[in-house]
């Protein structure tokens, strides 16, 4: 395509998935926030929604606004008075689910709750200058490096002879976010600090590079071997999606080329070959590497956070190198992406749909879908673009 | 319909079951069973195929062969041997996954695995006739009744002050089926021992009637009141179609005429009206009375299991009752479960289909899936056929 055409595309990109990004905060300011207790509606959305009302209102000038401040702030304390299940053995627990009034339902034996209150209360820190909000999000991230690097057992899972300590994509891939979240503009002796950190989780997450470099699987060993059975097999597209664009941030980072040129090629292009559906279109939620069946009821389901990944992916990957083969990807992702999932009737998107195409679960907010990556791709891809196109000019 | 009309179908399904129940025993017999470590390839089918090789080899004469009482004998001694988690603080506590050498990947903390062992134990004890089998069942059962009814503490789930207790279907149920197990043809004394409880559990599955008497809900509060949200919305018809046929069962135990009505009306025909697609038919897996979509990934699936609970289930009630309607409804269960089910070339059903009936998971053994609601179902529609057929002559 000609260079004029290429903009002409890209500015289209721009306009609708700013128009998106405006609908769908309109949507989770108008429907989401509980004025009697403070939090938000939605489970896990919690956290996530702090996170980006936070970083929406410190980038992006529309969104300078009292009322995306009064949320974020207003979900932080909720966040920071009832998340940590404080009375409890382990002090840094965080809930994965509270009630109205911010009682503990559940806590999850894994990292990812304490994750995203590190997201929150470090971009909380950002938005308000709180200092003390940073040292609560370094704090919960040395507990978590603990959990991770030294012993687990204060998670809360007793350990079994059968059970194999495994590399789950999720761990490094979460942390390597974190480190990025922690950094970030941040003072040199900061940077620092999490430098070794962010390399062991970028070993890690190249762990998953199996088959002779041709999948992703989901689960390997601590040394990087591939594991036996159908937990060994697992494929998450999505995932290795994710992953892709946080290693294409910190290759960008720290000006390593090679560690860009393997995750376009492995963690993004990979991804999207092993996991597009040729026949329906869209990527599949799980897949087994040996083509059996998944035991995951839900694998050929297409939701729409492997998409809202996808997106930031291919863009990301193509704003870095500008090969035009990375744009057509973006455009193919992006035309199933909002031909299916935006509800166009009564704002934000479906999260869930069948093999082939239809909704098969109706809600806009639940226990997984809050305000985080739908908001997150398009603020992503929306900050992408405008730096892709002011670049032409 | 002709009495001649109905004894000619009843013949003919008997017929079809008989031949479904042989094939599926051979399928296992020839497929799940590790000859070098002992134990069943396939994970919560351990327990289930102890327990199903039992019930055949003990009740039914073309299956009291030496392979099967075998098959039982190896299963059982892996389980004793490997099953409960010595080592750990709670040595009661049984896997529900183990290594193919025995060693445990994952203990849940609830009880169902237990439960599952005390059918496998108390089954064994009757065919091997070893008394120490029934008192590691009956052991157990003590355990399981005082974490259900004293203290939970010990299945290692900490209380968060926002987690209501709960009265869940599953757990009333599956001890009133364990009541029966280790009752059924034993001494008095026996009998009597377990009375209480499996009136105990009578009236925690009645309180799962709710809405005026038109739905039953999977999870009520503990003085058996609907509980906010969607936890509290959720019907789940298999189950409450399972809970019906035990609950038969327990009425003619007893003689409970009272019972056996709000079994017929509230837990066979209601799950029935309320689960069953009329578009696609089959069940569906998950509901909400108040028809919002369930969070559950896979609510509009239909699986397996659902459609063997409702075929004994109908087909029980009719057995009890000779109401027509219950007939014509089990044929209706039986068309679409024959016809969608079973895997007519390799053997075995599949278990997992589309909203719209097509196989959307193609293994036979998997995690939720072994030698048990298959053939326990065959098994028992075999049971009440024969028995229709010879009250007929």
């Amino acid at each position: 395509p000609s260079k004029g055409g290429t903009i002409y595309r890209l500015k289209e990109c721009l306009t609708h998935i700013r128009t998106q990004l405006d609908n769908v905060v309109d949507f989770w300011l108008k429907h989401s926030h509980d004025t009697v207790h403070g939090g938000f509606f939605t489970c896990l959305g919690k956290d996530g929604h702090v996170w980006m009302y936070c970083r929406l209102y410190r980038t992006m000038g529309r969104f300078c606004k009292p009322e995306i401040l009064e949320a974020a702030k207003t979900g932080g304390e909720f966040l920071r008075k009832n998340a940590r299940v404080l009375g409890s053995s382990n002090p840094w627990k965080c809930a994965f689910c509270l009630t109205r009034d911010g009682r503990a339902v559940k806590v999850q034996r894994s990292i990812f709750s304490e994750c995203f209150y590190i997201m929150a209360m470090d971009e909380l820190s950002r938005v308000t200058d709180d200092k003390d909000l940073q040292l609560e999000a370094e704090q919960m991230m040395e507990q978590i490096i603990y959990w991770v690097r030294v012993d687990s057992s204060g998670l809360g899972r007793p350990s079994l002879p059968g059970d194999v300590p495994t590399n789950s994509m999720a761990v490094p891939m979460m942390l390597l976010c974190l480190v990025q979240q922690l950094t970030e503009g941040r003072e040199e002796a900061v940077t620092q600090k999490y430098k070794e950190l962010g390399n062991w989780c970028v070993e890690q997450i190249l762990q998953h590079i199996q088959r002779g470099g041709t999948a992703i699987l989901e689960n390997v060993s601590v040394n990087g071997e591939e594991l036996p059975g159908c937990q060994g097999r697992l494929q998450n597209p999505g995932h290795a999606l994710e992953a892709g664009w946080f290693l294409l941030q910190y290759s960008a980072m720290w000006g390593d080329d090679n560690l860009q040129k393997t995750a376009i090629n492995k963690f993004v292009e990979l991804p999207y070959q092993n996991g597009w559906d040729k026949k329906h279109g869209g990527l599949f939620y799980f897949l087994d590497v040996d083509h059996h069946c998944p035991t995951q009821l839900e694998w050929n389901m297409k939701l729409w956070w492997p998409h809202c990944e996808a997106l930031i992916a291919f863009l990301m990957a193509y704003s870095q190198t500008k090969k035009p083969e990375l744009l057509e990807r973006f455009y193919q992702i992006y035309e199933y992406t909002f031909k299916h999932f935006p509800d166009n009737d009564s704002g934000e998107w479906y999260g869930y749909l069948t093999q082939e195409g239809k909704v098969a679960l109706d809600f806009k907010g639940g226990p997984f879908k809050g305000f985080f990556h739908v908001p997150r791709s398009l603020f992503m891809c929306e900050c992408i673009l405008t730096d892709l196109l002011a670049k032409h000019n």
